[in-house]
């Protein structure tokens, strides 16, 4: 059988799929001059079946904890969500700030506590200023174009907003899937978005979303870097309200086509994610093939993606090519430096482990451009992933010596 | 029993151990300027016991698996360093060239080049231009003041070389270590510094000597970071040539008072290649205590000292702890939230897993210095270690974007 490519939406966004409204307001939050969108809601007119993936870190927000319990029964109908504070290393006031949030989206949006989700991102070791929230949910008008706003709001250090969605055909029924993202900064594996959220108006398997969520995620999101540092906020949600109509997917053909078109968009926005990252001018693309497994080719592009001395060699178009395989050589992944071959797009860098003579010039010329790519044939197995991640320039220092001062 | 503190050595370098000489030249290998010395040699009167412990990075450069094969004797009499060119990633070339640099020096010192090890650090991936060396070789001059020249020559991005010998009394026999050490970049455990060598007139059992070393580099090289980055050319020696006529160190008393000396000079010169890490205006010292074991501990104050996030934010002088705490969870430490109390310096940030009001100013006065210590009680148990790292500044990417262009 054959599977049809998903389509982009023009001008999609997370409100593209039917049913699902979003709103935003300026709650004073962000302290950085006037009228900046920090907190806003995403609903689903009918109830939702969802799914959801979180940090790994053991220092977990309360955000968090609350979405994990919330998401024990695989549905829900609202997301409500805030920038400026992280909510993270609050103590108990932190978990009781997070459950006012869920209660007070609830109340305005006429359902039940339980079936909001909560996220936040920002500063962390601050409590939250309830009032301010509290004030601002009020005057959240969510509407079937407010996906853009949500989009805006969500942002913290970001260059832009990052938002898409793509539309496939399942029996005759049109099935939308639409997602935001936040990055910039504590961009690393595990989960290295700090915040994404997807909605589909698909009718799909409780136990299956979250396996199809999983999958996404892993080839995505757990496969960019940009500073190493994971947060204690990293969430991605899922909501699926089932009103396109389709009959329930959960395996075949059309669960197939569903993770293509979930896998598409969570790897767009990822990749946005790295383009955005703090003070990224370009984005790098790290490719291991013929590695001993898929978890040692996944090991090693993701530390080559991750390594200083790399991003800051790739910042200043240097070919100083040694230090990929010097990052390759402490990721842990198996290695024989007399198997290895080593490309800058299509400039050969080392043959079966011995340096190749190259044109200087063009490697730099490559390195120049906005995408970096880098393939590694370790010739052990069949192992093969690809990682994402981007230059260190002197702005990301700025950027992170200022941040809360 | 009383152990005595071992002292200072005035002016202390490697070469303050009786019987060991050392010299160094400009071969022309550093291509920045003009009379850089860049080709060092350090050689024993009388054949020594020798240690040596080595990059943990499974690409190995060509003098370090050299050095690994010629140890296994458990004895040598010189080194051969040169700085400029690392000769990893050098494939056969690159082995050759590490058999000649050692025939060469034997030749020059009337030994054999078993009892020769070889020591590079520079760029990767560049095979060495080994008429350079064998020309440089004829014209080094090792003498009893040569250890200062020695200590520049295996300079790369260091700010200024590190050296240190101390003295200490084992029944009436005067024992001196001295020691020399590059760093800079690329430092991260294991095994942080590129290169560091030592040097005693001590007489000592050669499995305690290797013994020793591997305790002062765990808690000294081993836990420095400068970028996360790990050498393929990671090297520390000890020659232990017997010269101060004591009876054989081994056990007891005189072991002891050996691995505190031993200890006092790693920890010297571990810290020294920190305070001169690419760019760093700073020490950071990050001591855990209360950990479930000294390995959780040392897991924890390494991710912390090595995280860009709190790297960036003591470069700024932002009390932004919440990154300190963060960096934690994601350590593979264990960790329980309500129970963490975080000081910097004496200021508590954190106490019991909630955060306590603090005096801003203060905290960032205390940033403003040149050195910072962090302190975390985990409060779950009796293991404790001290990481060192530096702050992440806008100099550390410059220096990077340019290294070989």
């Amino acid at each position: 059988m054959q599977e049809v490519e998903p389509k982009l939406v023009p001008k999609g966004t997370i409100t593209s799929a039917k049913g699902f409204l979003a709103g935003a307001v300026s709650a004073g939050l962000k302290t950085k001059g006037e009228q900046i969108t920090d907190l806003g809601i995403l609903f689903s007119e009918a109830p939702a079946v969802a799914a959801g993936m979180f940090t790994t870190n053991k220092i977990k927000a309360a955000p968090v904890i609350l979405c994990q319990r919330h998401l024990a029964k695989r549905s829900a109908q609202a997301i409500i969500v805030n920038s400026g504070y992280a909510n993270a290393c609050t103590g108990e006031q932190g978990t009781r700030d997070a459950i006012e949030m869920a209660n007070l989206a609830a109340k305005k949006l006429g359902i039940s506590a339980q079936d909001v989700l909560v996220a936040s991102t920002g500063v962390i070791g601050a409590c939250l200023p309830v009032e301010h929230i509290r004030a601002g949910v009020e005057r959240v008008t969510p509407s079937a174009e407010g996906g853009h706003e949500l989009a805006k709001a969500i942002t913290t250090t970001d260059a832009a907003p990052k938002e898409l969605a793509v539309t496939f055909n399942i029996s005759g029924s049109e099935i939308i899937i639409g997602g935001i993202a936040k990055g910039a900064g504590m961009i690393h594996p595990n989960l290295a978005t700090l915040l994404c959220f997807l909605a589909t108006d698909a009718a799909v398997d409780p136990d299956f979303l979250q396996l199809a969520l999983k999958k996404a995620v892993d080839v995505s999101f757990n496969m960019i870097t940009i500073d190493g540092d994971t947060s204690p906020n990293d969430t991605v949600l899922l909501l699926a309200n089932g009103l396109a109509g389709n009959e329930v997917i959960a395996d075949g053909l059309p669960a197939e086509m569903f993770q293509g078109a979930l896998d598409e968009i969570c790897l767009y926005l990822a990749r946005q994610v790295v383009k955005g990252g703090e003070g990224a001018t370009k984005l790098i693309e790290v490719r291991v093939e013929g590695a001993s497994s898929v978890a040692e080719a996944r090991l090693a592009a993701r530390a080559i993606a991750a390594s200083p001395l790399v991003k800051t060699a790739v910042h200043g178009c240097d070919p100083n090519w040694g230090r990929i395989i010097a990052a390759l050589g402490r990721s842990g992944s198996q290695v024989e430096e007399a198997k290895l071959d080593l490309f800058l797009a299509d400039v050969c860098l080392m043959e079966k482990g011995k340096p190749t003579p190259f044109d200087r010039e063009r490697a730099k010329a490559i390195l120049g451009q906005d995408e970096v790519n880098i393939r590694l044939c370790l010739n052990l197995g069949g192992g093969e992933a690809t990682a994402w991640g981007c230059d260190l320039s002197e702005e990301y220092v700025k950027i992170n010596s200022e941040y809360t001062t």
